[in-house]
């Protein structure tokens, strides 16, 4: 890795997802000075891939008003299982990676370090050093959109555990007596989840104000509409969200009982789309669940950061390593 | 507290339950060299505690042929939520302590330094350091009898977290759809609950040996008592046990996919009665659940140091901190 310049230049953060990654050049005073979108097209390969970003990091910089030689680093979330030491991509199943070393290989491109890291731990520690968490010591931050992802900081750091997995919340099991495929968290609580269950019930003859707003299309419906209809007390859709608020708090309680969590951050599209009502909901359940009583303190609050969680955060990633070397 | 003499003698550990306290003089080669036994009798209040403790180090010094002024420092274990860093019982339920500064009574007794810890993270400690956690970064200990309580080693360290309650595996939900009192892991896998569901099925005239083995007094079956019939194979007591491990793997394996854990020691009255292949059910469980793949090579194993853990590891807590200062 070449030598770190002056660490007072800007930095570039990339939230990398499976789908679209999302760029932007940041301060040292912590600004967004310019960002830029790319779509992923993972099965285009890590050539094209690698590609796209790097076009995309030279539009956020034009947009910044600097050029690449003004970066000082790079940081950048990947889905999947990462090596965050020797910035390796383990394993990331939705951009078809195995073994990627891919700090290495931006770096070589670009002639900055690179840090690398999970993407939700990215988004979580953006929170934690810039948006809702910050002062807080022990977090779980829980993004529910498509899926759910999961980050920790615990005592002040990232928890990475063992096999350099940990945080993935959305696959802790919550109806153990369930069938394959409806048990864990993901498969009862995310966006999809969610959508299923309100498409099901509306199949069994429940009315709702979705079948009208959904325009036909009930089972595309988006985080939204269902925050509209949520908004407009729709009895099924509040009906749906409270049961999925309940199992939620059941999952993050189970969190906060076993690590004694201060604060819980929530994040991701569902989230951003019913705001408050939904946090104060999950809240409630939240601290009705976490043993003993002084973890009913916990403080459940929404990502301040929202979507730009993951540049804000992979910029922090790579600031914060730097300045501890 | 008084300045800590040569850190190179033998220092006394302490199990202090509800029930009973358990007492043991350990040299600094980690050999026990003499042990005492007293009731807790927790309803004759703080000083008779205090009074009946000494008298059991007193004795445990003569078993191990040294006085007290031979000993170096004291380590003790005590239930519920503790200060580890003042030395303070927050909260005791079953001792009826609250904010009591127990290193600081202890030591001033004793004339040196008196290191607390919460019950189970001593025990877990005590696995990690010179049991089946030893080499472990990232270990789990899950006590399994008349309640469930567990420990967390993260990074090598005891952990905490906010509220200095982390652990209480025992106290998450893994059946949230139960009424309550039947939600959670103890509700579902102590060895109290193993013996309600026991009896109630037995009522339900189902056959088993149990009812011979019990000679009369099913309510009162021992963990020993479940552990003969499952060994001689009677289809109840294996039906139960299996269910029994299985959600307890459901539990277990949430904490590996929300940690990352590298190992699992699992503990207590009923995993010293059932052995082996309960061991080996839990860890069958765990590993089915654990997500992602890689974290299906956790380790589950059975305490070595079994009733001893709490004393090994309160001595332990006790050298290590010493020789921290």
């Amino acid at each position: 890795m070449p030598p770190a310049k002056s660490s007072k230049g800007p930095v570039v953060g990339v939230d990398l997802g499976g789908t679209n990654m999302q760029i932007g050049v940041v301060s040292p005073e912590r600004e967004l000075l310019g960002e830029s979108k790319r779509k992923t097209k993972s099965d285009e390969g890590l050539d094209a891939i690698v590609t796209r970003l790097i076009s995309g990091v030279e539009e956020a910089c034009a947009a910044a008003g600097i050029t690449l030689r003004d970066l000082v680093a790079l940081g950048i979330g990947a889905p999947g299982a990462v090596d965050p030491i020797e910035g390796v991509v383990l394993e990331a199943v939705n951009l078809r990676w195995d073994n990627i070393p891919i700090a290495e290989i931006l770096s070589k491109r670009l002639g900055i370090p690179v840090f690398l890291d999970n993407d939700v731990n990215v988004a979580v520690y953006g929170e934690y050093r810039l948006g809702a968490g910050v002062g807080s010591k022990h977090l779980l931050g829980v993004w529910v959109g498509t899926g759910i992802g999961g980050g920790l900081i615990l005592n002040n750091s990232l928890h990475y555990g063992h096999f350099m997995t940990a945080g993935e919340i959305g696959h802790t099991l919550i109806l153990p007596g369930n069938p394959p495929g409806s048990r864990s968290l993901e498969h009862n609580c995310s966006r999809t989840a969610v959508v299923d269950r309100l498409v099901r019930l509306i199949r069994s003859n429940r009315k709702s104000i979705l079948v009208k707003l959904a325009e036909g299309d009930i089972e595309g419906i988006k985080s939204k509409t269902i925050a509209e209809a949520f908004r407009r007390k729709d009895e099924l859709t509040v009906e749906v969200i409270e049961e999925t608020a309940h199992l939620l708090g059941v999952a993050i309680s189970n969190g906060v009982t076993l690590l004694s969590l201060e604060r819980v951050v929530l994040g991701g599209g569902l989230t951003e789309a019913l705001g408050t009502p939904w946090v104060e909901m999950v809240k409630r359940y939240t601290r009705r669940y976490a043993f003993p009583d002084r973890c009913k303190k916990v403080e459940v609050v929404e990502s301040q950061l929202m979507d730009h969680a993951g540049v804000f955060g992979a910029a922090m990633v790579a600031i914060d390593r730097m300045n501890a070397k």
